[in-house]
Order: C-alpha cells, then structure tokens, then sequence
C-alpha cells in the first residue's frame, strides 16, 4: 500500500532538510540591506533563480528602488494562494554583538545563526521546501501559487503600493500567506491577523555651518543637541502619552472579539524579562492581557536613533551644529500615515521648532483580517497535525507591513505562519531559527496547500 | 654701531620663520589625542627633544596618564617665568570636513592647517622660537625660563594637580604665560586674565541586555533614548535656565573693573555669524556687550554629543537598549566642578532618573589674575610695539583650562599670548594659524621676556 501523499512529504521533508537548510544558507550570505541599499539586485536574481529550478513562471520587474519578484506556477485546481515576502533585511549593526558574521549563517545547538534567517529568508526557502515536496509526491500543486517578493520590506515597501495596484489582474489570488510567523514562549503556533501601521521618520536640526568650541559657544549660540532634545521632549511625556495634537483622534477601540483573542494568549512577561533584561515593563503593567493588548493594541512614539556632536571616548569640548533623531509612530486601525506626518510638522511648528525638519522615512497603513473568515480558520485548523494544537489567534500584531496595500488592492484575506520562534532576534543581532521548527513551518504550509486545493 | 639686540632678534625670527614652521609641523605630525590615548608618550619624548635642543634641562616626568615635561634653564637674572602648554590635542572627527589632512599640516594662503597648530602645539613651538632668538642674540636668556607641558589639557587636566602640587618647589615662577592667546577680529591683541571651570560628564542610560524591534517593545518595555530626553529636558529649559537646584548659588557677580573690560571690548556679532553661520545668538541677544558678558561670564550646560540605536542611512525600526550624552558644564566664580556632580546626582535622582548613571570625565575650577597686577601690565604694554596697539584685557574667557591649579598651587599672577586669530577653528575641523600671527607671537615673547629679565 502506498503512502499518503502527506505522509511521502513529510518524508521528503525530513530527509531533505539538510539540503534545505544549505540553500538558505546560500540566500542569506547574500546581503541584501534596503536601508543601505546593498545587494538588492543580486538577492532579487538569486531568489528567482530559486523559484525558476521549481518551474515556476518568474518575473523580476524594475521599480524605482529594489526589484520586485512575481512568480505563478499552476495547481491541480483552480484556486489561487499568493505568497507575500520580501527578500531585503535590516542592516545587521551592532555588530560588534553578533557572536557569529550576520551574513556566513551559521548552525550552532540545533539553531541557524544569521542576519535574515527568520526575517524573512528563512520563510522564502521555507515555502520553497514545502512546495518541493508536494512536487515531489504529487508531480504537480494542488492549487496554483503565486509569489509576491519584494526588497524594500525593511524600509516600509515603497514601491509595492505602485506596482501591486498596477499589476492586480496578474496577482489575483483567493487568499494571502503573510511572510512570517511561528510558534509563541509555550511552542503554541500563532495566527497573527493583522499589523500596526508605521509612519517613520527622522527630524534634523542645524543651528549653525559648524561645530563650535563649547568654551566659546556654550552660553551665546543655540545648539542643535539641545533643539532636538527639546522637540522630542514636546513629543510624548513621561506617562508615556503622544502630545501631538489630534494623534488620537482616529483611533478606534479594539472589538469585543479582539478583546477575548488578547485575553486567550499567553503571559509574555517573564519570556520578555529572561529574553531582553528588560527589568520593567512601562506604566507598572505586570504582565498578562495589559501587556499583550499594549504590545499590539496601542499607538507608539519611539526613538529609534540619536546622533549628535562628539560621539567617540571620552571628552571632546564641543558645541554641536547638528543632530538628528530617528522615530517610528506605530499606528492602529483607523490612523493613517500621511495624516501624523501633517499632524507632526503643525505640532513642531506649533511648538516653536519651525526649523527642525521631518524626513518621511516611509509610512504603511495599519490593517486586519477577521478571525472567522474560513481561509483563516483552515490555515489555524491545519496547524493542530503538525504542532498538536490548532493556532493561537493573535487580532493585531506590534508590528508592521504592506499588507494593507495587498488587502486594499486584491481583496484576500491573510494569514500568516512561518518559523520563527520569541528568541528569534528579527532586527537584533544573532538573529536565528530552531531547524525543529523550520521543519514543523514546511509541515504545515504542506497543509495549508493540500486542504485549500481541496476546499 | 651694533643693532640693539631686540632688533637683532627681530632678524633671526624673520630669517628663521620657515625653519620654525617646519619644526611645528613634525610636531603636529606626531598625533598626540589624549581622548583616545593616542601617541601621548611618543609627543612628550618630542617636545623633551625640542626643548634639549635649547640647552634646557629636561624631565619627562610619567603620571598615572600622559607623562608631563618639565624643563628649566637659567638666566642673567634670577627671576623666573613659567610656560604652561600642553601637547595633547582633540579628536580630529568629523574628518569629511577637513580640507587637508589634519595630522599632515598643509601650508595655504598665509595659513598653516593641522590638528594642533594652533592649540596648543603653535604656541609650544612658537615659544622655542622666541627663545632661539635670543639665545642667538645674547648667548643667553634674559631671566630663567622654566615649562610646564602636560598632554591631557584637552581632557581635563586629570594628572596635574596632583603634580604642580607635589613638585612646587621645582616649578617655583615669580609669573607664569599661560597656553594661549592672539589677535580678535580687528587684529587687536587680547589678554585673557582667567577661564571658566569645566565639569564634563557622560550621562548614561540602559534599560534592556539588547535592542528589541520597535514594532514589539515600543509601547511596553523602557526606551533608553525616551529616557535619556527626558532627564536631559530637566536640566535646562528653552529659556537656557540650567534647572539643577543650587546650580547658581555660588555664582559671584562680575566686578564693576570686569564689567567696564567687556564693554570695552569689540563687537563679535558679526563676525560670529559669518565665520560660524550663526543665524541668531540665544535669548534675543544682538551682539555687543550683552553677547561679550555673555560668552564668558555665564555657566553653562551644553550637551556636547548624543549616542543611541541605529544612527546610520535610512530606516531601522529599533527600541534602543543604551543612550548616552556628553555634556559640559563651564563654571564662574566660585562654582566648583565636585560640587556640580553632588547637585547634578541629587537632582537626577529627585526627578525619578536615578538609573541615569553619570560618569565624571574631569573637572576645573574657574580662576583669574586681577588686571591690575604689574606683570599682567608689563605683558599688555609691551605688545604695543608688535602689533601697534596694547593688549585689549578680557577679564574671563568662555574656554576651561587647568590655570587655577598653578595659581593655588605656585601663587604666581598668570598672563596669557599667542599666535592665534577668531578663525583660528581649535577643536573643529580645519585648525589653522596665520604665519603673520606667528611671527607677531613670537617677537611678543621676546619683549616680554626682554622687560620681565629687566624688571
């Protein structure tokens, strides 16, 4: 008696996972950093190269910035699953903290070590693995797949909204598969079914054409460092409250449905002290439904970057010309990128600060699918073979993404799974995945594929 | 008839300016960046070489930092003037803005670029070339000359006291020349008869083991840069009143004498906008007298750089875990640089910052010599006959410098001159002197050595 075709798989995918594992490796000691602009173009060709060798029909279009990957391979039906994902990274600084080089992966204790393994490499050969082996028992997909790929994801996808808009015939799909996910602090898989929106941007302030001795300037000349210290001051106050006026105005409160999502999920705080030596969490929560509500459900103002004046060892006497700060509003369902940006600049002028200047950085609309659409109950029932518990549902996830512009632009709903895990380190250094669960991850979009083309 | 030996000096500093020129710029060449522990040994073993040259009788004398070099050599009187210099120099960054390159010294237009040519290593040398001359002259010097070169000037000082304090009989002077000096904008030579004091600090803040992804951490773990502005917002306000409590108790008001110097001296306003691209002072202040005062005789609090998260191109969504800022206080009459740090902790911990730990970069105490002292006297007189005009007496410069040491310490009146100019750029990118000053400089020295030896 043959196998199921399920079972071949997961054979396949066992037996093949070293080789897998290898050719992530190979995508990933290709850098490919959006926010510097290195290496995008050679990533874009080596990813179509990976999905042309699974005979899929590839495009690689020009944009303004990074290339945009698009692939499509038929299926034994007639519906359609789009894969979202990107191919660009965060620049792996500091690097003096990663205990292995960001871009020559590395195994170590069952983990694979480097920049892009989880954030969003190590989910591209991922779905790749998944589909080979579906090929593999089967000669054919059970439904067509697409592939939406594109290499500005880390610097808030600016060229995706043009293009996907101007290419939905070719990207028509019946549902979406977001980049990433995994498993939570108790290995429960999670459903995240939805992304704040982000609005980034860096405010500069020059008070002078050079710096200045601080013995002759200190007292007489303003100071750039102090400027900006001042502007952001007049920003968010020590409550933790966004005192740009009107930030709030659209805001909308989380649905009774969201609520008991938030109140199902797991305590995340002692995983977060052990994880980042965190001592504290903001406005005395402890823990619980408060910390898992803010962490999503709640509208950020967060410096992510200083820089002024004398910055090496010791002292250097000096009055500084120029300083700059880097800051991402994290936006909720109904804020809107372009409205802070306008809210931003009337607050600085507002406040005296007419001559700090707001580089918009780019912005991407907060969006959500609903729990009870049926592609997001197949993809969190489909998950209970592989992980023995169906998906944790998570209403609206800390970070952000384009998936607002698929969803306006396509009408799917969208789910996400993947392999990573809470230590995986996206953005930080020593970013990694367990091999454990980037088997489990191939086990079930394996799933996800086979009942979506039978569904 | 024999020339008058002034005048046979005059010839040798004509004649023999080329050769000092090349003498400073192997000084300059010799990297000595006490911030970064840089070359310190290697530029006492040079400036000890120069000064044996002289016939002095040299000690490189170690210390727990930066060896200091003393030297003495008799004269035909039995009076004794100290030189105070220093061979260290600041950090040469930001090096994009550097014309040249600061460490190979570049002759252009008159002027004569590199890190150090005119603080403090101009004025070394220039010292060695007034003494040449007269040594050539007269076979000997007119009174004893002893120096006092230390390399970590541009760090506070941290060895000297302990030093000067400890070594007084051998630095015994009955008037000590100190660092630095030179023309204002209208080619006026200026007297400097005190300094401010200095405390620099680093404030730091740390409040995870790493950097976490913004779109996780933003509204629920601590931001080390939120924390940072905020204690940086309680120190000074943007009316620039310093709101650390007791900060101006022990500030003496400028004397009526004081007071009558700063209204005598030139207007800087316009030359500070031109040379520095100022488009306005602080407070509304035009110029004048207002600005002179100002400059000099007001403490201050200036954040001299900033340090958090990701600070390079583009966009990085990061919760930064570390912040740091360097900041200056420069002290008047009769604050102290201990007292500061006890007022600046207590303060920090009274407005919830008691995990912003401060670290104490070195500290100075303000000092001055009464104007009417007759050493300070016979310095401003006998620059008439170089630069047509006396010396305009300043009462406080805005600078810091080690000078209340040798005061507390030797009792000795303390004047001050040198071969610099307004844009003479100490401490910022493209230092430089004017040879034309150089050569005035030195014929300086030789009159007040020429006067004092009579005296």
């Amino acid at each position: 008696m043959s196998p199921l075709p399920v079972e071949s798989m997961d054979r396949y995918l066992q037996e093949n996972l070293p080789a897998s594992i290898e050719e992530l490796k190979r995508l990933v000691a290709q850098k490919s950093i959006s926010a510097q602009n290195l290496g995008l173009k050679e990533c874009a060709e080596l990813v179509a190269n990976m999905l042309e060798k699974r005979g899929f029909h590839v495009k690689v279009n020009p944009t303004a910035g990074a290339p945009i990957v698009t692939a499509e391979r038929k299926g034994r039906s007639d519906k359609t699953l789009l894969f979202y994902d990107h191919y660009d990274v965060q620049p792996p600084e500091p690097l003096e903290l990663w205990l292995s080089e960001p871009f020559q992966p590395e195994e170590r204790d069952g983990m694979l070590f480097g920049r892009g393994v989880s954030d969003n490499k190590g989910n591209i050969v991922n779905r790749l693995f998944a589909i080979d082996s579906m090929l593999d028992a089967l000669g054919e997909l059970p439904c067509a797949v697409k592939f939406l790929i594109e290499g500005e994801e880390e610097v808030s996808s600016a060229n995706l909204e043009e293009f996907v808009f101007s290419h939905q015939t070719e990207l028509k799909a019946d549902a979406c598969i977001w980049e990433s996910g995994g498993v939570d602090q108790n290995d429960v898989p999670t459903q995240y079914l939805g992304l704040r929106g982000i609005c980034y941007v860096e405010l500069e302030v020059e008070t002078a054409s050079m710096d200045v001795h601080s013995g002759l300037g200190g007292t007489i000349f303003p100071n750039a460092a102090w400027k900006l210290v001042w502007a952001l001051h007049s920003l968010k106050n020590e409550k933790e409250e966004i005192l740009i006026d009107g930030f709030y105005d659209d805001v909308l409160p989380p649905s009774q449905e969201d609520l008991e999502f938030f109140k199902a999920m797991p305590d995340a705080a002692q995983d977060y002290r052990t994880r980042f030596g965190v001592k504290e969490f903001l406005q005395g929560m402890q823990g619980g439904f408060e910390l898992n509500l803010a962490e999503a459900y709640k509208p950020s103002c967060t410096i992510c970057g200083l820089t002024s004046g004398y910055q090496g060892k010791g002292s250097k006497t000096v009055l500084p010309a120029r300083a700059s700060a880097k800051i991402d509003f994290r936006l909720i369902p109904d804020q809107k990128p372009h409205r802070i940006l306008e809210l931003l600049r009337r607050h600085l002028d507002a406040h005296g600060f007419q001559d700090v200047k707001i580089t918009d950085l780019g912005g991407e609309a907060p969006s959500k699918t609903s729990a009870s659409h049926p592609f997001v109950q197949l993809v969190v029932d489909t998950a209970k073979e592989v992980y023995g518990v169906p998906m944790q549902i998570v209403p609206l996830s800390g970070g952000s993404g384009p998936n607002f512009i698929v969803q306006e632009a396509l009408h799917v709903p969208i789910a996400s799974l993947g392999a990573g895990y809470p230590g995986t380190g996206a953005h930080s250094p020593n970013e990694n995945i367990r091999i454990a669960d980037y088997l489990k991850s191939a086990q079930h979009i394996v799933r996800v594929l086979d009942a979506f083309g039978k569904d």
